[in-house]
């Protein structure tokens, strides 16, 4: 016999990301008292999403389609190209800043102890695209811990290769940041680089 | 058109309590990055679950069939009547206490500003199952928030109507708690160390 079905639910939910069993169970029980056609249209979306969402064959980023949205944009300034280690990243670039250029999303970054290397994160396929000559700049904006920055080298070190420009998202304190609780290794870059004012 | 499915999957996830656009969009992209397998299964137990999981006609707990699995057991104790609040509740006295009589699910507790009333929290059943005689003793369980207290009272006087004689968590549990979020020791002592409700 199967366990019940309230359990099976429970344990279910537990596949998403930071939710353990206390939540899992709240998230079960809150569904049924609360939010059952919520819950069955999730159940809809999620394995729809889950069947038809695959990725980007130019830029890797998830697509219903073949090629996304905003690589099939007409709108888009085709010479600049953003690499990103997520679709998370992607999004979070195209919300917060103008830039109207492309993305190249890794789905990761550099990780040799992971078996993560340039094949994994589609780095031929980036390479072919730069070798067509048409990205001027390739803006690298990995993450700034050990990995992203290795994985900026590597990629830097591509684009040059291929006769593009690589820059990289500048470091520094926070926009708001009080100095007393900005990490060391920050302060200390952030301190070291630091610019002349303008008048 | 219709938005695209990544955006149906995240505004989707929303239904579940606590979570809010950023970590929507996080489960979405974990799924997708990560848990296919496990997102399709949720997605099946979730529709199942929603469709069918009903009540118990007995104590009105989440069941899969007519009678929940506790009230149909031989080895309960029939004499003991433990009324609670939530599913949640009677799960956490059924795992850290030794409790082995039979409860009551009230889903929800006295609130006539919100217009939950007697008739809401199924109050004409269970003093029908009162006056059948079977139950000694009834436990009041419910939170110690100000409602909680209030249903107490209200339930104390109707076993009392019915020979029952009502019985509440000893004091103990944080002023304000919710049942659920309480730690064992201290449910199972205040459990354990329960009195008799004064007049
Ligand atoms: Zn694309
Ligand atoms: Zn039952």
């Amino acid at each position: 016999m199967s366990a019940p079905l309230l359990e099976q639910l429970i344990e279910a939910f537990r596949v998403l990301p930071g939710v353990g069993r206390k939540t899992a169970q709240r998230m079960a029980y809150h569904v049924l008292e609360r939010g059952r056609d919520g819950g069955l249209h999730l159940a809809q979306v999620l394995a729809e999403a889950v069947e038809r969402i695959g990725h980007c064959s130019q830029c890797r980023d998830f697509s219903e389609t073949d090629v996304c949205a905003v690589c099939a944009g007409t709108g888009r300034d085709r010479q600049q190209l953003c690499v990103v280690e997520s679709p998370a990243d992607r999004l979070a670039i195209e919300t917060a800043t103008g830039y109207r250029g492309l993305y190249y999303v890794l789905q990761g970054r550099l990780s040799p102890l992971d078996g993560i290397g340039p094949r994994e994160l589609g780095l031929d396929a980036l390479a072919a695209r730069l070798a067509g000559g048409e990205v001027v700049e390739m803006i690298v904006a990995t993450s700034a811990t050990v990995e992203g920055e290795a994985t900026a080298h590597y990629l830097a070190q591509l684009a040059r290769r291929h006769g593009a420009r690589p820059s990289r998202l500048a470091q520094g304190l926070p926009l708001g940041g009080e100095l007393e609780y900005v990490d060391r290794g920050t302060l200390s870059h952030a301190f070291g680089t630091r610019g002349e004012m303008p008048e």
